[in-house]
């Protein structure tokens, strides 16, 4: 493998330094390049939980507990002393809070960049995606997720682009790239059909010699063809895991977190130059946007349980870093104080659907008896005919467009009703500047400092992999 | 020093057991049993900055940052690695969200009590509280807080008593210990001007040889006294940082929580035996309760700075074990997304007063113009029209006395409103389960492992010290 030095352009890091010289300290990166390596990692598996505060973190955990009675795999390998653990400043170039784009493109680019950009500067600087970079070292690399595959954070390993929201144009960025896997939702940006210019992404993919798939199913037919993949299970986002856990079809067509990363390990690991991928849990950020509690427990599990398929795969290889954190906080969630609060948490243990079905179970014929009963089969509690009220208020009128449109409907009074029955609340609907966890395990890890800027985690996966100087 | 073995009672440990299956495992203070000890401790300084959650120290720490270009004495020490780091599940034995009473209490007496107890077991089960362990091995110990000396946080590491709510009788408990330094606010529960049984718990202490001080000049007098100190500020909690900042009144006759940290480490670092000090931050947790965020990152600022008296002592003493955490999450704050994030979270920078002093000057006869006014010297920023009209219909026929009773003042509905302008929200008004931080640094804080129960901090100080088999 060749060595190449990334650390020297440092012009590129001087951007980023006058945009925001209080949260850019000079040493950030020199501790990392000062400490040895003890040994080389082949691969890297980065895994990015979007948007977890601590408070997801924690009701994941005490959630499984008090169902099984173990930890998270996060939190099990921290108190078995395997994870090296680290403090997170997570801000951009422009905000101490970030949003997705710019969070990953920190880890991406290894430089700040403004809120919702990839890997470009506020004045065009151009910044290479770290697996353009792996990849041309010689590494198989790819991304898999549970929003669309086009979405900000494994867009920010991928591409240059001034803006999250042109994922059409990310979706062809990708055929250029030509990466060996990439599997999440998004088909409206790869389908003609659904495409504004009508080009037939998928087309394009076939052609240029990928396995395009879009059960899991035929994914699985796949797995052991030599061909790069691309997988998009969805027209948005993938379901929210309590939904898919409760809908047999949905458990039959669609993969979950976990089993894609499987697939994508399972198709890359026995690559000479080895692999890189990453692995997000896009709709944990979803779910806390949305203040959708079931939502975001559960696919916080999901995600855990895609952590375990990673971290055993790790184990047994010994060549692969494992990372794993958040790009920021979102709504910071909370299992509240009150005297019912553990029996309250314990609800989340038969909730059969998310937030997100009852929204989207709302219509304006529904009477106060049916929106009750519709909340007990999902949720399991009978909210109150005042309650039933204030929801019914908020969509009475609304067409169906309106109905499906998630900035019209009552999420977030919702959520505020919700917490009576479950003493999980949040503060906002939308990101947190809170300092976030993350963890390492396998060769590269001891490089992990006790606190960091998200930008430290790109050098850091160069160094693991002995490219520096 | 005799060696005990505090840990073959494992009749104690059991009850926690019994209350709390899932939340016990049997493995969590075996593995500190199991690790040598480079080198005993013969001091400790435990600080408690009461509950705050990961976004209050984070909020601190941005706050400094972007106005002095400088970390908190917290972060800095991450960051140059001179702090070992833990994550530390907070629950008590009937609760995954504790209080401070049996928060302190897993510390304290080193085994989970039901919510509102002191070191006492639901079948009342007593368990020996941490400072009347060390002054049974001949240490001095104490503790400074800045909300009542009597209060959950420093009695949890004190007495045994059914509920922390015997405040009165918590300050005739600690007649009967003698400590050496017991500083903080309360003075209702010791002047028999104030106590309903009119007893004259000062003139006790006086009597059985205490140096009894009521200001910081009174203090500053005995500093050199051989005598122990009792020292109360107040008649109930000290005042909140930012009030005290802008108060010449107040920084003449109470002291910051620097400075009472400074006094006892002075007045007991000479004892031959070394001695055991608890440092609380107490009124983060009241700001956290009263979503009083100018309150809540001025006092967690405070708080960083006694830990900076308390650290440069250890760094220079060499024999101090510090230990550095919260008992539990508090509302969950969060500075969240928003166009004018930063902006509007630079506010801080320049305010005045805590929401406290702005619901304290809540009167019915207040005017719009006036109360816009009081908040614009207060806080600096101009309230609406409606949104004054908002906290004035809350107060409008309030008397006296209502107008001082915090539980009717509109504080959640203010902080409601002050978000808009600062960004800065909060998901409840009480704790939170989330798992919080815990630092440690000087001889034995290699025992502290990356994850751990609260009790695991009561066996760690004595094994810190030599207190074990």
């Amino acid at each position: 493998m060749k060595r190449r030095d990334f650390f020297r352009n440092s012009s590129l890091t001087a951007a980023g330094l006058a945009l925001s010289p209080m949260l850019f300290a000079a040493d950030d990166n020199t501790s990392l390049l000062l400490t040895d390596l003890d040994k080389q990692a082949k691969n890297i598996i980065f895994l990015v939980s979007d948007g977890m505060s601590i408070g997801t973190l924690t009701m994941a955990d005490m959630h499984l507990m008090t169902t099984t009675g173990k930890h998270t795999t996060w939190v099990e390998n921290y108190k078995n002393g395997r994870f090296k653990r680290g403090m997170m400043d997570t801000a951009s170039s422009d905000s101490l809070v970030t949003d997705s784009a710019a969070g990953g493109s920190a880890w991406g680019g290894g430089v700040r960049v403004p809120n919702g950009s990839l890997n470009m500067g506020a004045n065009g600087e151009k910044h290479t995606p770290i697996l353009q970079k792996f990849k041309n070292e010689g590494k198989k690399v790819g991304c898999v997720t549970t929003v669309p595959i086009t979405h900000a954070t494994p867009a920010s390993f991928c591409v240059v682009n001034k803006s999250r929201r042109n994922q059409p144009e990310i979706a062809e960025q990708y055929l250029d790239l030509k990466f060996d896997v990439m599997m999440g939702g998004g088909d409206q940006y790869f389908s003609a059909d659904k495409r504004e210019d009508k080009k037939d992404v998928y087309g394009k993919f076939t052609a240029s010699g990928y396995d395009v798939v879009k059960s899991k199913s035929q994914m699985n037919v796949v797995l052991n063809s030599d061909s790069p993949i691309l997988g998009v299970f969805a027209d948005d986002p993938l379901p929210y895991t309590i939904d898919q856990n409760s809908d047999a079809e949905l458990q039959n067509t669609v993969p979950t977190l976990s089993e894609m990363t499987a697939v994508a390990i399972a198709k890359m690991k026995n690559h000479k130059e080895g692999f890189v991928l990453q692995v997000e849990g896009g709709k944990v950020d979803w779910a806390a946007h949305a203040n959708d509690a079931p939502g975001l427990i559960y696919d916080q599990i999901a995600f855990d349980e895609a952590l375990k398929v990673a971290l055993d795969f790790a184990i047994e290889d010994k060549n692969t870093l494992i990372i794993v954190t958040t790009d920021h906080g979102n709504a910071n969630p909370g299992l509240f104080k009150g005297r019912k609060a553990d029996e309250n948490f314990a609800r989340f243990q038969t909730m059969k659907k998310s937030n997100t079905y009852v929204m989207q179970n709302l219509h304006s014929n529904l009477t106060s008896n049916n929106l009750t009963e519709m909340i007990e089969y999902a949720q399991g509690f009978a909210i109150s005919k005042e309650e039933s009220k204030i929801i019914l208020d908020y969509v009475e009128g609304l067409n169906e467009k309106e109905l499906q449109d998630y900035n019209k409907m009552p999420y977030e009074k919702y959520a505020q009703i919700q917490k009576k029955y479950t003493n999980v609340g949040f503060g906002d609907m939308s990101h947190s500047a809170d300092f976030v966890e993350c963890a390492a395990f396998g060769p590269g890890s001891e490089l992990l400092t006790p606190f960091i800027k998200n930008t430290f985690l790109h050098n850091m996966m160069l160094k693991a992999v002995g490219i520096t100087n």
